[in-house]
């Protein structure tokens, strides 16, 4: 197998967990390099560090699938890997969906594998990982004889490794729109067509967190999407949702989705632009009790953060100015660049501007299927914060 | 009323919300200063800046009860406030048993207030509030015609505001061994010897999080004082529980809760100290699957915090050491002096250090009936965390 010596002076942080070694962190290689092979990683003076695939086209040289030298990179491994990782979320009490696999924190460098019941839809964001796919689908088959499994590999990311972008079946074709239980609700799923993996799963456990602030309330989500958010405040009992996204797809499918919950005389959905409308409805001095905020995240590159931070704090302002005086403000941040501290500051910083005092309720992150791991920033990415506003 | 005038320079702090003015901060005082009356604080340039009680013997001179001029701190303003408190905390779904008034959460200065179903439990911990607890108990009456009251007012922290230590009847006597209801069980709860009023109503959200992680589970609790959590684990499908604490008469407590609730086969208890207690187990190499330690404050003061640091560090690496691979520790430290990233940091020494991998489960703060305010760091104390140790 090939050998990858780093450097003497590497950081510490692949020695202390981090499962990616930088093309600048190697000293040299001994043996072949093959886009996609499985190579061995030793430090400069040759003590074995870990087991994984290598990529020379990407930044992140080898990502490292293990650090146990007796453990073989086969389908076995592949197999226990997945069974290790259903466990876990059985463990924390998953029954039917969840993700499944959450990439490094799982030891499954860019793997994403979502469980909607009897469905997967996986992702595989490196070609080192791309070429296990037959193993992965091989390993759901033996653990949950699934009655589908997608890959939704239609992510940008996949062209820093030399990837093509593509969806399409890995099992005999199915179809793609499924319902799901969640919560005592149920939602239509888009496998082929939805955001991501059609889903997102990560905000499931947080949507309970809303159940007593709704009641008999009057709320308003922006950035509703499908209306997951919007359907769980009526199902807790609000008295009236409006749900608001850009999208008249996504509104078409939360009208269904409150429908498929019974909730329709309840929950109502406009296709509008979220800012524009929170803007007018600020001059018009219309009051809500509760204001939901899942907002897409504002920026994917470090570049924009400063661009994304202005983006949050405009729409939580607004989100303040509409709540009656002792409403709730519940809000959310999604992209992992802006970290927990920031987003607080930066709501801090809105309730300033709208002369609002803040009473925390609770500050979680994404539901406990997607694991964090301290010394991997990206695991951490979910902010999701409920305020009483006065 | 007496006028007191902030000094020019003063801290922002004031201003932007926190209710504390030190003695140092005021530049002249027009009018008598007599302990425990209500003054009115102003800018040096006379703006009104609220309303509160001082107290010269205190280094908080005022506290502020209010920041509107034309509300009158009378009866009327205690009931109103309390009346406030309890639709707020109704909001948040509590039922039964709540922390009603949260001090400076609350906007009561040095007052808290425990409601164990129809009995009320307070303490008075500044002078200048301690004079209200007749319109308090009064304002306790017209809203819940309650059983009973109890003052706790035993807290060494009076001495400082030339209060004497105490307890008592503030309602005709009643029987203080009282039964509450939380999270499905019953506990046992002794108003006038308990610790601080009687029972941690702070921890009531966290101990419904170990729901899953539980089941089938061996289980050890280490300072489990009455055997709240260890009773938790059981009720949720424990294998099997061991609660640990150093007082005999905590210890029985503990017996007597599980008994309540039928799980006296499931959970035993032992007095022993658990230091000394995880540390020979640690030798003699014993395993659980599920780990809990809610220790008391290691400090109290800011001089010791690297003691209680010490002390978390300590018990936490035990801790780690008695899981079998894959289980789980459940961790919290209740010191506002030892804040969320140094208790998380501590946390991830003590892993370094015990050669273990950890996964956030979830990282909790104090229940929801204790709200937090941003800009008043004490309000902010309970860590709760959750992790697999691998």
């Amino acid at each position: 197998m090939t050998k990858v010596f780093l450097k003497k002076k590497i950081a510490n942080r692949v020695l202390t967990g981090h499962p990616w070694v930088f093309g600048n962190e190697v000293g040299q290689i001994e043996g072949e390099v093959n886009a996609g092979d499985i190579v061995d990683v030793f430090t400069h003076n040759g003590i074995f560090v870990g087991r994984g695939y290598i990529n020379p086209q990407s930044q992140i040289l080898v990502r490292l699938l293990t650090r146990d030298r007796n453990e073989t990179i086969d389908e076995g491994f592949f197999l226990h890997r997945l069974r290790k990782a259903w466990e876990y979320r059985k463990k924390l009490g998953y029954v039917e969906n969840c993700r499944l696999i959450f990439g490094e924190a799982d030891d499954m460098p860019a793997l994403i594998i979502d469980k909607f019941n009897d469905y997967f839809v996986l992702q595989t964001m490196a070609l080192g990982i791309d070429r296990w796919k037959p193993a992965i689908v091989n390993a759901l088959h033996e653990i949950f004889q699934p009655k589908g499994i997608y890959e939704r590999n239609d992510v940008p990311v996949r062209e820093l490794e030399g990837l093509e972008q593509k969806k399409g079946f890995l099992s005999d074709p199915f179809d793609t729109n499924i319902i799901i239980n969640e919560n005592g609700l149920k939602f239509h799923v888009d496998i082929v067509g939805g955001q991501k993996t059609g889903y997102f799963l990560d905000q499931q456990d947080n949507r309970r967190a809303i159940q007593h602030i709704v009641k008999g309330a009057d709320v308003l989500e922006a950035f509703c999407y499908t209306g997951t958010f919007s359907c769980h405040a009526g199902h807790y009992g609000a008295k009236s949702v409006l749900g608001l996204d850009i999208s008249e797809h996504a509104v078409n499918t939360a009208r269904r989705n409150a429908e498929l919950n019974g909730l329709q005389d309840i929950c109502k959905f406009q296709a509008v632009n979220a800012f524009d409308q929170l803007k007018q409805w600020t001059r018009e001095d219309r009051k809500f009790d509760v204001v939901i905020l899942d907002p897409p995240a504002f920026t994917k590159s470090r570049e924009n953060i400063q661009k994304a931070i202005t983006g949050y704090k405009e729409i939580n302002l607004r989100g303040m100015k509409l709540l009656k005086p002792g409403g709730f403000l519940v809000t959310a941040s999604c992209t992992n660049l802006v970290d927990p501290s920031m987003f607080l500051e930066t709501i801090d910083m809105a309730a300033k501007d709208a002369r609002k005092r803040l009473r925390q309720v609770t500050f979680q992150t994404q539901a406990q299927d997607h694991p964090i791991l301290w010394n991997i920033e990206n695991t951490t990415y979910l902010k999701f914060l409920v305020v009483e506003v006065q």
